[in-house]
């Protein structure tokens, strides 16, 4: 197949390499990495299978190659590109330019074996930061602002500048973490609060992503089992505990991602909180932080071994508090692994 | 005039809020801000001037109300827009969607009074950060590499989390700073090393952006008076100093970027480096770090009062070492202020 690759991660998951400015040809049996002259020593040591070109004009490289080629169809991601840049491509040659939506994503689905073992990799030090981050919450969050304890999270999960992080982290108290997409505020961390902490990093290019929710008190842990003060809130931290464990529990490969949605959404309708989980139970997760498959209510997609994606389900009650519990899974001989 | 925008700063610009998926669109005398329920009660308090309208799909919303309006033509730009969103818009109704690249840009050449205070008030607190980097850099910096210095920069340059960054900050040692674009490598930083830092913040969403190259012996300041122990070194820095200093002293409001460029290009190629000035002598900053007017040997732009840019005069020699002096000025009363 032909095809043409704008997106940074697209790009890497053919090569081995990418950079800030990038366009990537296969035509027939060539393929074309095209980049300008600041990146051509790291480009040449770095691209595999594919010949590597250097132009500051990406575009009028691209077209002098299309126009030489015989290929007569090309697919591409038209989430993937620009108008401006698209038109640049498309005006001036024969081709037929194929739409495909998520080509990338689709080819991405079932990771190799190579990409398991380092997204397990980035889970396990993804975890290992929360253990790091706790101990840094307990000596020195409580009585700092929400912007103050982000940036502590991005210190710990980054390593001090060791590793990129998967997004940037959310780091929220009480009412505030009743939002999913919570930003910081001043309000400050006390002994008792809630708190949500999700947060991810970077290892070898791939994301980790992980979710906890916990009661701030003397020497408490981002762990699974929580004892909060409050009732209401304890019974819906109970309910969003067991819907995340059901689903780790009862998911196989040749499932629906919508019938491994339900295994979290039935439990919370069940529990009366249905109207305040307001999310899909969870997405992929690959050199993207968002990547197939969706874990959402209406996909259809089959579960298939190899697939790696967040478990995630979550209770939000407006101007309350907010609870969300987040592993990374994958699929292994049927059933679920937790990264 | 009706047009429609997607890029988070273009957007911001237009109503003072903006977040990360909003479209906003101005047609007649109306103007609609359209994003999803997580944003709701963020973009009802502070987006000014447009009707704030919530929908998770913002597309469909948009094609809402894009067929009701009685307007029939729509600028928008065609870098701002992805093919399969632009395709959306546009291929169910009969407006005519009129490409003009650069539009937002084009718009904020000039900037505002408003916006220069705040430029400036962002590129003193750059100059400061600068200040408290060579601190840390002389208590902690020596012996360690340039993943750490990167994530010291990253630090001091946000303040410990107050503030974000214009981009990933540049810190480069010795034949590593020869790449204009460097990415951090395991090089450790020893006394008396070349160290070239390119960083900025961003105060009230406007980008600050600031480069010195430094002679790293004890007590070393990130002054533009530096003296190196290399002969050559010198020459090329006093070079690019002198450079620097004549596009400060002569640049004027009626001339062409290109003649801006000129001041600093032809000293450069009369004292024989003119093959190692590898770029253009800067670029526009605001809301983005990259705007217009672009200060390169092509750029026909009439520079004017109220332009913000860099001046950043570089040379380049591989595998030996890399100067640049970049600061940012704005066109007052004619002349050149620099920020």
């Amino acid at each position: 197949m032909n095809y043409m690759l704008k997106n940074e991660n697209a790009i890497y998951y053919e090569c081995g390499y990418s950079c800030d400015n990038a366009l990537y040809l296969r035509l027939g049996s060539e393929a074309y990495f095209i980049t300008d002259g600041r990146y051509t020593i790291d480009a040449k040591q770095h691209v595999k299978g594919a010949k590597v070109v250097i132009n500051g004009d990406l575009y009028a490289e691209a077209v002098k190659l299309l126009k030489k080629t015989k290929v007569k169809k090309v697919v591409f991601d038209p989430k993937e590109w620009c108008v401006a840049g698209f038109e640049k491509l498309t005006s001036q040659t024969k081709i037929i330019f194929k739409p495909e939506l998520d080509f990338s994503h689709k080819k991405r689905i079932i990771k190799s074996d190579e990409a398991l073992k380092i997204l397990a990799k980035a889970a396990k030090l993804g975890a290992k930061a929360f253990g790091n981050l706790a101990k840094e919450f307990q000596e020195n969050g409580f009585g700092k602002d929400e912007f103050t304890l982000t940036y502590m999270a991005k210190s710990v999960l980054g390593d001090h500048g060791r590793y990129d992080l998967s997004f940037d982290p959310i780091v929220a108290i009480g009412a505030n973490a009743a939002k999913p997409h919570a930003t910081p505020t001043k309000k400050k961390l006390k002994k008792g609060d809630l708190l949500l902490v999700d947060a991810g990093l970077k290892y070898k290019r791939y994301c980790s992503d992980r979710t906890r929710t916990v009661f701030a008190q003397e020497g408490f842990k981002f762990k699974t089992k929580q004892n909060f003060s409050k009732k209401k809130i304890q019974k819906a931290y109970d309910t969003v505990l067991k819907a995340h464990d059901n689903a780790i529990a009862k998911a196989r490969s040749g499932m629906k991602a919508k019938k491994v949605d339900a295994l979290t959404r039935d439990l919370i309708e069940k529990a009366g909180f249905g109207e305040f989980y307001v999310h899909s139970t969870g997405h992929g997760v690959g050199l993207d932080i968002h990547e197939m498959p969706y874990i959402s209510k209406k996909s259809d997609t089959v579960i298939e071994d190899g697939m790696v994606f967040t478990i995630e389900p979550g209770i939000y009650i407006p101007d309350e508090f907010g609870i969300r519990i987040e592993d990374m899974v994958a699929m292994v001989d049927g059933k679920v692994q937790v990264l």
